[in-house]
């Protein structure tokens, strides 16, 4: 088994490839025997956040600037990936903050690149987080979910994924102790509600989320109101649409992750997010407000 | 049911609704009675054109222009969806080029988007085009795959989605023939090899595609050949991320669609893409070229 920090991927061919290009990112690693560049450049790095857009990467990556580097406010952030045209990359000391698109598949490209990134690097006990938005359940918007538990669209605290033709189905649970890190830091500091919940990963905005409004739907206002209300029933707070790859690769590899969405809208009022971009945008800086915090935590502590 | 141009969406939802806002593509719908404007700044929307990035879909709509309109040559093009971050689209005259992400989740959300949009813009008989990079089964990289028929993760011809918490399977064909229409269109013109074949889409690019070089992998090198020339002995000749999605979806609400991707690599002989960024994008002119003389004879027969 590959080692990654003290963690471990599951892929014992790495340690005999030559070398290896991880092309999604744009990353290359001539030689993996000596990954001593790659160690120079990215071995310092402790957490790697991600979220759906470039432009919320962007922003994340100038807000922990602020917070962790006060000092530096002129340098320019570069996007180490901008080559590869499908995903940023902004480094703000160790820290990485990466764009990874909407949904399961586009986001399990980079993921699984970054984490060959990390190993390569021989980051140590690297953390991932994913910031994002979501639909609430039963919860006012604006309200920040940290996933507990990530269930399918089947409603199983489960992740499906074809290997070799095969159905593989892996547990979708994030770190709890992370996960109450995270609470944690978002008491007392912050005015908006905080919840630790269950997070529905869904393969699709709209009819894998039960709208009404896509350019299909067969089923009836009662039948969604239903299919919400047992989301409800079983400690769900939120849907997104990576929580169950997410959460399964990253345990699967013995990585820990946690995802912190806010939502934008109540699921049991309506469909369509109707809040404004201003509002949107305060919204989005939540997650950024209590990461943060966890982040200067973190190293405080290891100093 | 909704009518679209002749074709139907399958959503009667949309008819008793009062206004829409297209989310992701950050187009507004004020009042679904009244299209007017939409019908007008879309209204001669004829081909829509999708694609994983942003950068490859401005080069489609320079290309297209060059083809469509010669004499414009100083006019910027304008990212229609700029405001929502997510996706981007160029307008030249009948055509739309939609940047759609990697993956299945990805692409489904602005594919519903862009049904409601060419919907409320009744668009007559509107044609989907997805121009994608992909990884070839015992095909010569470079090689461009016209999709007959895509096959999912588990070697089927059809997909799976959950909605409402059940497993709903629908056919993914696209139609024959736009697809035999555009192997017309490849014929004689051009200096490599295209061909009709099926085409497996994946809803992840390592452990989903057998790839030995992923974050994680628990089967050997003989369990990935064995499944490639499974692949090979469906008539697969290619894997991307879209297909069974996109070829489902648009069959389902009615919309002639096709998928026309170029092949970076053969997977019989190794899971790394090598090529140099300018065979790349030699390559990625390919489907280009085709998709360019295909829309070119249509509008001259309509005139």
């Amino acid at each position: 088994m590959s080692k990654l920090g003290v963690a471990t991927l599951k892929n014992p061919n790495l340690d005999t490839m030559k070398s290896d290009f991880l092309y999604h990112i744009d990353i290359n690693i001539p030689d993996t025997r000596d990954t001593s560049d790659i160690q120079q450049r990215f071995g310092d790095v402790k957490f790697v956040c991600m979220g759906g857009t470039k432009k919320r990467m962007l922003d994340l990556a100038k807000y922990l600037r602020g917070l962790l580097e006060p000092e530096n406010k002129t340098e320019e952030f570069i996007d180490i990936s901008a080559a590869g045209n499908r995903y940023a990359i902004f480094k703000v000391g160790p820290v990485l903050c990466c764009s990874h698109g909407v949904g399961m598949s586009t986001m399990s490209v980079v993921l699984h690149e970054l984490l060959k990134l990390v190993y390569y690097a021989k980051c140590q006990d690297p953390i991932f987080i994913r910031l994002g938005t979501s639909g609430g359940i039963g919860v006012e918007p604006g309200t920040v979910v940290i996933t507990k538990d990530a269930y399918n669209g089947y409603l199983k605290n489960e992740h499906e994924i074809a290997i070799l033709g095969q159905r593989i189905v892996r547990p979708a649970n994030f770190d709890p102790t992370l996960a109450q890190e995270l609470l944690e830091c978002s008491k007392g500091s912050f005015d908006y509600n905080v919840v630790l919940g269950n997070t529905m990963g869904a393969e699709c905005f709209y009819e894998g989320q039960g709208r009404l409004d896509g350019s299909s739907c067969h089923y009836t206002e009662n039948d969604k109101m239903a299919f919400i209300q047992q989301c409800y029933d079983k400690g769900i707070r939120n849907i997104e649409m990576e929580a169950t790859m997410f959460s399964s690769l990253t345990k699967h590899v013995g990585v820990k992750a946690a995802d912190i969405c806010v939502t934008l809208i109540n699921r049991f009022e309506g469909d369509q997010i109707k809040i404004t971009k201003k509002q949107k945008h305060d919204f989005e800086q939540r997650p950024f407000n209590i990461v943060g915090a966890y982040i200067q935590k973190v190293l405080a502590q290891r100093k």
